[in-house]
């Protein structure tokens, strides 16, 4: 059995990670923290946890940290986490971390859209955690930076194009849409629930959400040239789910067919892609609750457009599950192990 | 006061006539058809006109149709509405559809996207209802064709760039998210609650649509060309509500100042049309209930590209209160009469 | 034209008055204060305001206040009131108290359920806003309690019960469910969107709830005996609304009719109580957005108990606008003004 | 491994028995029928089961039936279960009946409140499924009727209190709010999503709604007197869950502590009842997706009352997930093999 600490498990991708986790066959939870709710039972935080895990929430001291599991996942804001992951790294432990901190290969880049880096020298030594990307690196790994939510969805749905050299670099609009889980736990005016139901809206419009260089890295890395995109982000009146509707022109005529087989080629292994048939379309209440990634097209011949649909969880394939699913990587395990769950519908 | 006849009351949009003509001061509902209610009142169909509307659904038989009022809402399917119309208008009825039937200029593109048609000759005395854009001609007409919700929220984003020609129109991409009001009232799995709770799709993806050619006809008659887009439209878990996040390069650099100016121009007078300042979005949460379209937009300097967010509510500014607007314009009331609600938040 | 102030406009009761007044004809809304959002634009706090107030926010500062308007609506929380409003008082201002301060007549049943009282004195010149008990009283006031949105839709549902005297006032359970505006708009965690949705429960089990005083206050007078009640509120995942399931037993054998009869006849002048036909019961979303309490009973003779189903909107009828039929009954105003509001379904 | 056919594969229970069999080690679903959608996958009619289920439904033709597995999920609506178990029974099968028809003892009381009996001889041999008082005799069995959504609900929340005989069985009100799943997946307008969100109702008040005689059985013989109770359902705009809220007067003074301990008691060993602790009330997004019945109680010493909350995931412990455990027990597996996921929060 292998030793767990989730550090920051009274996020929403904390009680996440301990649901998950507490199925996992090969993995004991021995640690979580929490400032806020310290010496509370985590379930009592969260009591869907009741009978299932039972740690109480520790302050995050670091000596003790490192003394109290094996592997780590880092649930903490950007910022924190690359002020806690060196002292997880140098004390010999293996780490997925779940903020932005290791995600951008550039440091420029990253303090562009961020701060200043602490600890950029272990900006190299990450693997960017996108198994259906990296798997290879990943299993070689000891520091995974786990992907973006918005990131997973539109990369995943990009990447068989962008191999094939088939959509004009220079037109694709990710338009996503993203339930309200993905703000995350902290008690503000604009996550209330009569602030969000009944409603819907766009945010951080015209290629100001951090999540676009991220996202435009692995594009360009993929299309072996440099790339930008414009990426709307949505708040949807729902608690999990992210559906991102992504726009490129075709360079040339394609069938149906012709890219579907581009799909299948690519992801024919994978265990959570699903590639759907040519005239289904995914929707978020299909892989809710699973780490699942459901990919659709349709070709707009009117215009020259494929249209391309991809549906997450934000909080499992777009966070906690895909973490499970690295750390199954990074240790030898079946990489599906603990996140065997089928979606939950209705 | 004007007799008024709502033809088809039993769905989402006529509930929704109803509510606004009970309070309107200068007209009395005489009659309401339904063929599924019929003999049942109004206000058993819908509780929440209790008190408010005291009327049987009677079956629409054309002859006592044409005795029962003045004026016509024809809130029935499209193929229902253009063989009803001729009736009312031979009487010398006026009359708002708020089907598509009346609102495609050119028969031949009505009938590739819908059927055939059995009343082509009322093409070219129906106004496209849109006050915003023909509010003289609506003043003059005795048949207006209501516009559809997505159209209203995409031509009234787009009308300011389109006019002054500062976009490239070949780029432009509308992807709009309705409610499920939008689906109707009729009996299908598909839009069942716990089909659309927790859940989030896009449907008729690839320009299949039967709004496409609709917005096309409008923007092209905008941009003095031949304009053809790509429209998405997605199913939200809320009632009402339409947003659509238009994408669209820019021809050339322009200031957000001189972008709103452009808006502010157009729509300084208008009623129901509320332009953002700089830095603010719409939401359809803000609009709710009411006669508004809330536009805003943002530059993407990166990308070289507007994006234009537009907000309705569907059910209103897309159909029954843009209907009681016209029927203002028609009769000479005042245009807001009947329409003076405040959005309901939360 | 009357001069209005909104004390504590940024809350849900706030938006809620300023949304009613605004489309009231006699009144004009000249002073709405936050200490949060001090000068911002209402309307920028609740965009849905926008183009219909257009004040900004300011610090409520006692002497500037009583110079502002000639009615006051205070939406400030209990014991803010109770210092604000004598302020107010001996300025010679009507108010309505939308807080629990007043609504209470023995000081030390205030005491026991909230705090010392500071300004005790003006209990006995209070009146309890509930116009169809009170309304000649209300009439002749200056200083109305507006009674509390769960008070209002048990009372409204048992007064004709208890005043004839044939149920058995020792077996009334309430239980009731409200939408989750009733916890206010200040931000925790418990009414984050990703708390409410998609779950229910109970709080405050057990008669602790502070509404309890007051309900037992109202039916003890109906009921002419002292009178307690289990009550049970309960969180809905929805926005507005409350239905009350009340439950008492018959003291002797009662026909449908006869009830019915008794609800008719105290509530047939009642412009904003709907009694619905037997067989027919309430829904909240039939209320929604509208000053109405929707009531309807069935009798259980297999246990001999009536069950009463009471349906309001807990921000209109509950609170903002009953605070305006008040206010309409204080200035002699027609008591539906700004009021004809038709429910908005769906 | 056992083969497992699911009949009535395509509504909302259907599909959860595919969601907990999918992942259970021991069976393998080799049938699913629905005459609806006989020849297309299941998993095109719940695209959430996509790669995890690989069946075509089939038409329930009896005699191919019984050839195509060792046990049997009914999950037809009563009546034509009735006719259908006994086949299967004939065929030496075992059988989890998910209706009505065999849960009542007393062929008179069903035909009382359903229709004439088809098959009454078998009503001796069926074994309530409630694990938690009849594991034995389901172990034993080979034909369960599994119970319905709120008699679990209820039964679990009164148990330990009428075999204790402290509370008067008179004054029993369950008070019971259910999502709408509930309703089944059939299409009918009240089951819309624009009716039911944003809305809350009861329905079938005074003692009509079906599961009225099967609680009052189970609760008579667990008081051993003749019980009846006051039973509302009311319906939740959420999917899944039930929360139970159960008054009872007590019969003599109680403290919470020894109240707590009868329920710590009797569920102690129980896999999937949690009792909480005083003070800890049950909510449903709490048991989302599992197999738990949460369990919380406060006593109402102003009025002598006892309050208890009970939460269950309607279609889990409410149905598919009670059936998977009486299979559990039925053929000796591990009770909870199949059920041990934790619920999903948020």
């Amino acid at each position: 059995m292998l030793n767990i600490a989730i550090i920051g498990a009274s996020g929403y991708t904390g009680v996440e990670l301990a649901r998950l986790l507490s199925n996992h066959p090969e993995v004991r939870l021995t640690l979580v923290t929490s400032r806020q709710f310290e010496g509370q039972p985590l379930s009592q935080v969260f009591p869907n946890l009741r009978t299932k895990v039972d740690l109480l929430c520790e302050n995050p001291d670091i000596d003790r940290l490192c003394d109290s599991a094996d592997f780590y996942f880092a649930a903490v804001p950007h910022k924190t986490a690359m002020d806690l992951v060196p002292h997880l790294r140098r004390a010999g432990k293996k780490v997925v971390d779940l903020s932005a901190d290791f995600r951008l290969r550039d440091q420029t880049v990253y303090e562009q859209w961020y701060q200043p880096h602490s600890s950029a020298q272990f900006l190299s030594e990450a693997v960017y955690g996108l198994p259906e990307l990296y798997r290879d690196d990943i299993a070689g790994s000891s520091l995974v930076a786990n992907p973006g939510c918005y990131p997973t969805s539109i990369i995943l749905g990009l990447a068989p194009l962008l191999k094939a050299g088939i959509i004009d670099p220079e037109t694709i609009i990710a338009d996503s849409k993203s339930g309200t889980s993905g703000a995350g736990r902290s008690a503000q005016i604009g996550s209330l629930f009569c602030e969000v139901t009944d409603g819907f809206r766009a945010y951080k419009v015209g290629g100001t959400h951090r999540h676009t260089p991220e996202i435009e890295q692995e594009l360009s890395l993929l299309g072996g040239r440099d790339i930008r995109i414009s990426f709307t982000p949505h708040l949807l009146p729902l608690s999990r789910g992210i559906l991102s509707t992504i726009y490129a022109r075709l360079q040339s005529d394609q069938t149906e067919d012709a890219i579907h087989q581009l799909y299948q080629t690519m992801y024919a292994d994978e265990p959570f892609v699903r590639v759907l048939p040519p005239g289904n379309l995914p929707a978020t209440q299909y892989v809710r609750g699973s780490n699942f990634c459901d990919i659709g097209f349709t070709i707009d011949r009117r215009t020259g457009r494929i249209i391309v649909l991809s549906a997450i969880d934000n909080i499992v394939k777009g966070a906690a599950g895909q973490a499970v699913q690295n750390m199954n990587i990074m240790c030898g395990f079946d990489e599906t192990k603990g996140l065997e769950v089928v979606p939950l519908f209705p």
